[in-house]
């Protein structure tokens, strides 16, 4: 059926959205999964842009594209993802320093969302590793970085599967919103995420990619969707209520 | 006159390309300069490495790309980089650890350039600071990453603006290519990095992006863009035929 279609991976996107929006607060497309299609990839994400910005408004919309490169080119990649394509926030490598995220900084209602603590295996490899002075790789990147923007457009990744991590940067940076993948797929607990690392307005913004669009393999897969969008909202929504922050 | 092409882009890299092969070794296409285009940039990236394979196909074709995700994810964004688009290798950042870099290393004859020291004033900020056991950063990110592949299928960025770095870096890996930008409008030095960087095989891959390709700003730039490419060979020559490698 999907595949009837000229852009398959746009139509899935737009049934999927369909199915969750009343249970979302944002969407994170990943670009990879358009890269590898080409140009017709391209076109299927901006299309997916421009559905979301029509039909859901309120949605807020992340570009999960861990960029990160010299200034001149920053200003590059800030002017594809913030005007070429509309997208409200990105996900952004710390690597190369401050030049490399501040273009992305000076543009008027957009969002970084700078990788800090990701869900993965590798993050031990670097992030974890202590520094002269004790503190680990990671925190000194959000000490530094927290400088460069304002809680009000910078944002940190902070991965469900390291939970105990939270209380920690929690003492960096208690105002910000962290964007938290893991939970799903990668078995990351919302429940421990929510514990160590909530504020008190919320603070979290919390991503599950594949337990959700994958939930179903056959051409169920809107319901399945729908249904573990709604699982999520519905835990979210008890944990928010017992915090008494609605 | 460019602009009178559908793609005025893959129209001027054509140009340049022609004009300046038979003085490279290697072209490394920014993504930024064309995701900022959208679809029709993604075009002109797909023709431009379409026409250096057809047509100069002893070049090596580098994706600056600065990617790196979990590993699910960069399974597609090897896919979008050596299969979709035919590149010879992707440039990396290491920031998410190994299985955000491997499963670019699985495949034949294909290369990783992971970013090692940049050369962009941001560097100091996280690549340049201390670890506890006193290594930087950065050798703390060669060390480890240099077991995850070969010198077979794997290089590193080595900013040109900091040759003083070069000796450390030799003495952790000897053997590898190093991909060396900053060289032109960065301010770089060809003649320190040799001195520093170069192993007996060469063992670098010197790049110039600005210096060349806006080396004038009139309908003379293919002219220009010849003759800072010829006066860089001529200089990359010179130091190959002092040490006797050529």
């Amino acid at each position: 059926m999907l595949l009837e279609h000229e852009y398959p991976v746009f139509e899935f996107n737009k049934q999927i959205i369909d199915a969750t929006h009343e249970y979302a607060v944002a969407y994170k497309p990943n670009l990879a999964f358009y890269e590898m299609l080409g140009a017709a990839g391209y076109m299927s994400l901006e299309m997916t842009v421009t559905y979301l910005r029509e039909n859901y408004p309120d949605l807020f919309i992340i570009a999960d594209a861990k960029r990160g490169d010299i200034g001149n080119t920053s200003h590059m990649y800030a002017h594809a993802f913030f005007k070429t394509l509309d997208f409200d926030a990105i996900t952004l490598s710390p690597y190369m320093g401050h030049d490399s995220i501040s273009p992305f900084l000076e543009m008027d209602g957009k969002w970084v969302v700078l990788l800090a603590l990701t869900s993965n295996e590798g993050s031990a490899d670097f992030q974890q590793l202590r520094m002269e002075g004790g503190k680990q790789l990671y925190e000194e990147i959000i000490m530094t970085s927290s400088e460069w923007g304002s809680v009000n457009n910078m944002m940190y990744v902070a991965g469900a599967t390291r939970a105990e991590a939270f209380e920690r940067i929690r003492k960096l940076i208690p105002e910000h919103f962290l964007l938290v993948p893991g939970i799903g797929s990668q078995g990351g607990s919302l429940k421990d995420v929510s514990e160590y690392g909530m504020n008190d307005r919320c603070g979290l913004l919390v991503n599950a990619s594949r337990s959700i669009i994958y939930a179903d393999g056959t051409n169920k897969f809107i319901d399945a969707a729908r249904s573990e969008a709604a699982k999520l909202q519905a835990q979210m929504q008890e944990i928010l209520k017992n915090r008494e922050l609605i």
